[in-house]
């Protein structure tokens, strides 16, 4: 059996999602950021990093959502959520997917966790970081947009791993500051996304919106 | 043929060291920073993010060095640079290089690379984020010596496509004001990298010190 940590509407949205598409037998464990849960030696002992999303396997556990969404495609192969047998197809899923947890989410986070790149005390450098989100998550998804969707999913024709990652960052768009409206391949991705039953069963256990 | 798009020194030294490792026919091509040269027509022809590394193949460009690497272990496997067809080890290998990737790098790119996450202008958020990196980038290296770095290499007794990326962001330790004598493990497995034929090779290339 296997367990995702998750915290609503988190990155960790992008592996639920996946593990729903696959077919998986598994369960959830929520970790209730407000309380700081991620910081408490219990959660600790699941990933030092004080992050989610984490899954528990029978082998141990793991975190980092390029790396478990490639291992729910690999581990359920049926599901055929990428081509795991071609090395330069599923590099290309790699590359996708490292571009959106390296650059984009990582752009994102510069909106609330500027903690992790200047001293508490530098509030002026946080809100600093925080006018230039609108624009440099603008700059990435509009890349995304023009080269990297080929449409309508991420890899064309064909459904992958690639796509719940490319959700879950599209739905902060809102909060970033960027009008979805201004990137019209993303925007019928998403609307393409909210009506796949893997999606709408992620959404209703995080009791989040679409 | 392989052709890797690398500036000196920067994280394309990875993939650079694995494809010696690998024993693939490849050539390389020197992108140079210093005259912008990431940012001309041509190169953005290449890589649309104005990035190294790039590896041109066969079939078309690849970016994004845990792509790569798992590219180059993938497509040369009597090399054995990675355990590809264990969906859990290899979910570890991809772990490790999507933290180096998305967490290590990033904290060490607040140095120099501040424009990508301030507006040019604010100087003074871009010196706040110059006096964090020894905090971060240190933080960072103790979970990799104290929790991830099994030794000798990074997976244990096996050398694999981890083992080129951790020395390539430890080559920039000295830099990012970390001291690497306060991190054992991580100090003991640069020794052993330098050793290699690989390494002397790529560094040999590119012109740089170990
Ligand atoms: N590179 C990691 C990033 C994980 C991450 O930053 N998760 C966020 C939620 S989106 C988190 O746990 N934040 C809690 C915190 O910073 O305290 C991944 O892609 O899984
Ligand atoms: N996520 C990418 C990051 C690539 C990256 O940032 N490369 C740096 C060199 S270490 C670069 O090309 N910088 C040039 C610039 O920012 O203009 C990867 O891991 O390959």
């Amino acid at each position: 059996m296997l367990t995702l940590y998750y915290a609503p509407g988190s990155c960790a949205l992008a592996t639920h999602i996946a593990l729903f598409d696959a077919g998986a037998p598994f369960e959830t464990k929520r970790v209730d950021f407000g309380a700081g849960e991620q910081r408490r030696p219990d959660y600790l002992a699941v990933n030092p990093k004080a992050r989610v999303p984490a899954l528990a396997t029978e082998h141990g556990v793991l975190t980092e959502t390029p790396a478990l969404l490639a291992y729910v495609a690999q581990r359920f192969p049926a599901a055929k959520l990428a081509p795991i047998d071609d090395p330069f197809a599923f590099a290309q899923v790699q590359e996708f997917n490292s571009y959106l947890c390296s650059t984009a989410h990582v752009a994102h986070a510069h909106l609330r966790r500027g903690t992790r790149w200047v001293d508490a005390g530098e509030t002026d450098a946080m809100e600093a970081m925080k006018r230039y989100v609108p624009t440099s998550v603008a700059k990435i998804f509009e890349l995304i947009d023009s080269k990297m969707l080929k449409g309508p999913w991420v890899l064309g024709e064909r459904y992958s791993i690639c796509d719940p990652y490319l959700y879950t960052l599209t739905r902060w768009l809102g909060d970033d500051g960027v009008d979805i409206n201004s990137l019209p391949k993303v925007r019928e991705h998403r609307a393409r996304m909210i009506e796949r039953d893997s999606v709408k069963r992620a959404l209703a256990e995080q009791d989040i919106p679409a």
